[in-house]
């Protein structure tokens, strides 16, 4: 096991109406707000009404930033510094899913930047303060509510990149699993495979010393193997989406990840899917993770793809490794396609080789892929024309 | 489901050679410690002087308070809020097992209290504020590290309660697992059930809801029943020890519980066995929980586990569940007597059937145990006899 710091610091009010709390908490950091959103959804469910009423009623002042839009984009963050600026805003209220409270954490990075707002995504050095964010998720998909990382796009130059600073972690983050009831279909399943494919990227770990962790992981992927198929035949069975909502913060507020190292190669792959293409983030994920499972099925490798297939899916240990391993991996893709009705290829994401090269090329300058597997340019290539 | 509030803001620094931030840490607490520890390990193992060294170069003067005893002793919190009083302590640096620790939070609290500090362990609400926690934990096993809980005895009552308050929390753990190659090989084991008696406080509850929770705490249980023999066979096995010392933190922080109620029912029973007759606490869980096992097997119980015996030992699953359940609850009494060597019964610990009444009668005067198999003063009686 590798040396590690945990320090998780945001709190979480977790449960059916936990809603009660936010009037005592949001006064906690400030009596001016920016409440961040994205579409209607949060009209059409009342949570706009409840969450504006609260704050009302605690004599906390609050702006508006609605219209995030998936894959939240760099402008939406220079928007909401020039409101905060202009408006002395103390906190940074998020509702709704991943890019929102992405949206929230960049805001209040930036903030406290002189430089333009790109400039601490390009280089999380450049982060010296952030506002204080308060999260009330939409949505079990990114763990964004319970981390200290945001993923932004910048529309004019097509990139998609993640920062980080110790000072996102949101404050609080209230979860209440009845928000979730009015997922769709396709965004409940996405979110589903966004959550397995945290956990993947820990799992599948060079380091082999960390048992715990990886026990842990597998608790995980168990929880979202059979939770995501039930929320999507049951959209309103709480129990399901309890699972899932605390699935999706464990899944990456750091507790997997402790004690390894982690490449985080699918991610980055999907970086630049999501960059040029602008899909949906685990779909995405769903189509490359068992193309990169097969392109990362070597010697080295073979007895964790089996240890999961024994794990997780609860194959009988022993017998030929490469088949167990080689069976895992066609569990995780009928899985994703046919019990979460996931595209399967990204021909179904309407994306053809075009940009294949570049897009590699964008990979490996943004990161070199070590450890489990490692990655150059030609491997993500050919990962990319595997999933055609 | 339940509701949950998850609030876990101890900082740990987990690994080799973690004493280096110990200076850092210690100073932006406070300028005067009181260093707290238990017996002659802590000399004899070099750990001291590593300590004060790094105390002194740090300009932060500091008192002792040495000879802490397993199952601590209110007069010895006693002796330390004197010295904290008398001297201006700003912060308390526990070095040592769940004793040494759980004194210091005890004395952290007492400090502020203008009564007798057994008041405050006998009410909790009487617990307004705590002096800063420094950990330096040399054994897995209470995960008092990680948690805001103290466990003290008063030697003229022969009580033995526990008391929380949130700023019981260590503010941070330095945890390195080499400290603990030279816990002697009872101790070892002893912890090693000690975590699973968490564990299993957490597991074993009428709440069906918490998948999550429940696959997390048998990726615990597996990582305890590889480990725990491990290290006795292997007492400076650096992954066995590390693996067993972060599963002692997480079986107790409150990851387990969340969601869930848990009866404690083992630790009240066991909590009476200490008062009166001093035994290692690990020692008497191992003895009682086997008993407790068989004792709460019934219809409504039986399920869960054969659910333990599937998915922590291994059985195939199906079959008739009291077969699995009575094979799991045998699996593990053999597991704490074989290959832990652990004592089977109250006799091996030298304790015979005179107090068991009175020691019944207390336990439910404590605490009224409900949940997952209610016990009345007559149930715990025939559980001290079965024990036998």
């Amino acid at each position: 096991m590798l040396n590690f710091n945990y320090a998780i610091p945001t709190e979480i009010f977790f449960g059916k109406g936990r809603i009660d709390v936010l009037g005592r908490q949001a006064k906690r950091y400030g009596a001016k707000a920016l409440l961040i959103y994205g579409g209607g959804s949060i009209r059409r469910s009342g949570l706009y009404e409840s969450v504006t009423g609260i704050l009302e009623e605690n004599g906390i002042a609050f702006l508006e930033l609605g219209g995030v839009r998936p894959n939240p984009r760099i402008s939406k963050v220079r928007e909401g510094v020039d409101i905060c600026r202009a408006h002395g805003v103390e906190l940074l209220l998020a509702v709704g899913g991943g890019s929102t409270i992405d949206t929230a954490k960049a805001i209040g990075a930036a903030v406290y930047h002189d430089g333009d707002p790109w400039e601490i995504v390009l280089d999380r050095k450049k982060i010296k303060n952030v506002l204080p964010i308060a999260c009330i998720p939409t949505i079990a998909a990114t763990g964004s509510e319970m981390d200290a990382i945001a993923v932004i796009s910048n529309e004019e130059t097509k990139q998609k990149l993640s920062t980080s600073h110790r000072g996102m972690f949101p404050k609080f983050s209230i979860m209440d699993p009845a928000y979730t009831f009015s997922v769709p279909r396709d965004q409940t399943a996405a979110g589903t495979a966004d959550i397995m494919s945290h956990v993947f990227e820990s799992y599948f770990s060079a380091n082999k010393g960390a048992f715990l962790q990886d026990r842990l992981a597998e608790a995980l992927l168990k929880t979202c193997i059979r939770y995501g198929p039930a929320a999507l035949d049951e959209p309103d069975n709480y129990e399901a989406r309890a699972n899932l909502m605390w699935a999706s913060s464990l899944a990456i507020n750091g507790l997997l990840g402790y004690g390894k190292e982690a490449s985080w190669s699918v991610h980055t792959i999907e970086h630049e899917l999501s960059a040029f293409y602008d899909v949906t983030h685990g779909a995405g994920l769903a189509v490359l993770t068992p193309v990169w499972m097969e392109y990362a099925l070597n010697a080295d490798t073979v007895d964790k793809f089996a240890q999961y297939g024994v794990n997780v899916w609860g194959f009988g240990p022993g017998g030929d490794p490469y088949a167990l391993a080689r069976a895992a991996i066609e569990k995780t893709r009928e899985f994703f396609t046919s019990a979460l009705g996931l595209p399967g290829s990204l021909g179904e994401l309407g994306i053809g080789d075009e940009k294949f090269g570049k897009m590699a090329e964008r990979v490996v300058a943004r990161k070199t892929i070590r450890g489990f597997k490692p990655l150059d340019r030609q491997d993500v290539f050919n990962i990319y024309k595997a999933a055609l």
